[in-house]
């Protein structure tokens, strides 16, 4: 046995969070594509079956109260909330993380002074935030600037509205320092709007101790939801009376069963609700996240690094010098959870990997893309991980 | 037996639709708020359950294209079109009923002249609508007019820039005059934007013989999608390439993987998508839209009006005259698949009806509401029901 497979040998034994990989659906494969979709906890499936036969089949209407429906939203928001740092009744679910952008900037905008006309957006952020920023602009009558974060401090002035930042950029998987942009953003009287959506459930985010204005983030990565599951907006609670929701659908209203032709918003984060809540994927998410309980996020961050670590150690080892080159961050405080290799004829590559049971995605042009879920990626998979790639890589000419 | 169960007996086995039922998990209540969520097709807990364990747990990331999860939107769109009078390509899935109202009305806004600076709501519409169009009227700056659908001809002029109503009133069951409304609408020049929710599936819409030019609907109603389950929204083919939607998230691109920095919106229906679909309700959707495959929304919509007509008769036959009114109107032109009965103490009676195998709702402050979907309930059961009622009537004292 090779020092490295010896090293995650000792590792996984070691691994105070390997016992949440039997609650899991996995196989064989080397599943490092949790970060675009999460595997299957495996308490999801009985949980739907119920939802569908029981709930929707026999209680059908009656379930919106008796199966608690109505209040999921919410209910799952306080789940959710722990996990990025945040107190209770400040996070509600629904729609798709594009749509709680579109919410939490138009309410940001509309929370700063009115002479603020500028409205800044990560430039390396999805494509999807920087395509809603441009229409909360609009919408606003605000100017949208793109810049990348290490360029938003110097270009905060009494002129900027709020900024919508990522926390882990998708691509490269760069950390994005959240407390110190959070406090120049408000240095500058702004608003500080992030997306979670590649930092939840992968490591501390501390919105509350950071006093992080909006947040928005999907569930289907590192939370595990499910395909699509929906995504959550937090607003913080002393920011909620002065929410003013682009989308005051009904739910969101205070006395929504009172069917009154005014608007009135609910108090607190059910003011981020909006229409009627897609009830399957969403109780499907709410199972999900029961793998969560008793599990710290520091401990799961830890074991993050730790396999990064181990990832970028072994394809040093298994692959020719210069072959790859990883756009992940060596620092671990610039590190999120997943390591992005620039590769020539990456394409190539991955379809390779996943042909040999390695699962990453490819990013256009030229990224290897591999993401570390710590609760149920194990030390030796990371070996063979890299072990296969160097193979792959020994086979498919730059 | 009475004469109108005789009556009903016959129906029920001339009734071509009654094979129907057995493709719906029901049981002995009779459940007459189909309306509200619909009941359970038989095929959708299996299909639900093939998603979750092997599309989801087993295939994971590759379902997006194996599965055809991708597609899903515009596939169950074209599921959905014939059921609307739509051809293929201008229907997409997604999202709620109150984010495509506001995707539906910020574009049309933007289609018309900039002159126009009139939005018209039906006044009588679900609050939904009504609070979505206050926000895009204030976003696009906009006035805003609620009225009543009999009032929008003579309030249109060439300020109108878009009328939004509701085919169906959801509280009194009234069916709107789509046709003329919209050639009403058209000759000032104004766009109409139609919500189908209380309409499609319960009876024809015609959406492109009367060339309505944005329409939406919920699709857990006559649709039977499951509890919110993703509305849709219809652009009308030769106005999607000016659809310019206020919420352009990353599923609308062009080229949705090439992560373009720029927005270049998608041809075609596609416009309409935004983020990533909720797969788990999107599919049980397209499960339960197999129960329509051969079935004419003609014949659905006959069935209909022979349930609301007998339903009015034997309520008639069964209660004291004076003790509930009608607010659904007599003529079959102007009524939809509901019966809306206005009963002092309608909360309370309801709940008598519930708990004695009758289910409708109550809706704020004195409505009993019966919704009568022609795919699964019968005559027997609508002689039943109104009978029930004139026995809880005769218990509770006005």
């Amino acid at each position: 046995m090779s020092e490295l497979a010896l090293f995650a040998k000792k590792s996984d034994a070691a691994d105070e969070l390997a016992p949440l990989r039997s609650r899991f659906v996995l196989d064989d494969t080397v599943y490092l594509d949790g970060n675009s979709l999460g595997a299957l906890p495996a308490g999801v499936p009985d949980r739907v079956a119920d939802v569908v036969r029981r709930q929707w089949g026999e209680l059908r209407i009656r379930s919106w109260e008796e199966s608690g429906w109505w209040t999921a939203p919410e209910r799952i928001g306080d789940r959710i909330a722990p996990l990025v740092g945040a107190a209770p009744g400040q996070i509600v679910v629904g729609d798709s993380t594009s749509v709680n952008v579109f919410k939490a900037l138009v309410a940001a905008i509309r929370m700063a002074d009115e002479s603020r006309d500028e409205l800044l957006v990560d430039a390396t952020t999805f494509p999807t935030d920087g395509y809603i920023a441009e229409s909360a602009a609009r919408l606003t009558g605000r100017t949208l600037r793109a810049l990348t974060p290490s360029e938003v401090p110097s270009a905060l002035s009494d002129r900027t509205a709020a900024v919508l930042l990522n926390h882990v950029d998708y691509r490269t998987g760069r950390l994005h320092d959240l407390p110190s942009l959070t406090a120049a953003i408000h240095a500058s009287g702004a608003l500080a709007v992030w997306d979670l959506c590649h930092s939840a459930g992968a490591l501390p985010v501390g919105l509350d101790e950071h006093q992080v204005d909006l947040a928005v983030g999907c569930t289907y990565k590192y939370l595990n939801g499910g395909p699509g599951s929906p995504a959550y907006l937090y607003v913080r609670r002393d920011l909620q009376p002065r929410f003013d929701s682009p989308l005051p659908g009904w739910n969101s209203h205070a006395d929504p069963f009172g069917m009154n032709p005014s608007y009135a918003p609910a108090p607190g984060a059910l003011r981020g609700r909006v229409g009627t809540p897609d009830i399957l994927s969403m109780l499907a998410l709410e199972a999900a996240l029961e793998v969560w309980d008793d599990v710290s996020i520091t401990a799961v961050r830890t074991k993050s690094l730790a396999l990064t670590d181990f990832f970028l150690t072994c394809v040093s080892a298994y692959t020719e010098p210069g072959r790859v080159e990883s756009l992940t961050p060596s620092a671990h405080e610039e590190r999120g959870s997943q390591v992005a290799l620039r590769c020539a004829d990456a394409g190539e590559v991955m379809n390779h990997l996943i042909a040999r049971g390695v699962v990453g995605d490819f990013r256009h042009p030229d990224v290897l893309r591999f993401g570390f879920t710590p609760l149920y990626v194990g030390f030796g998979e990371v070996e063979r991980a890299a072990r296969v790639l160097g193979e792959v890589l020994g086979e498919v000419s730059a």
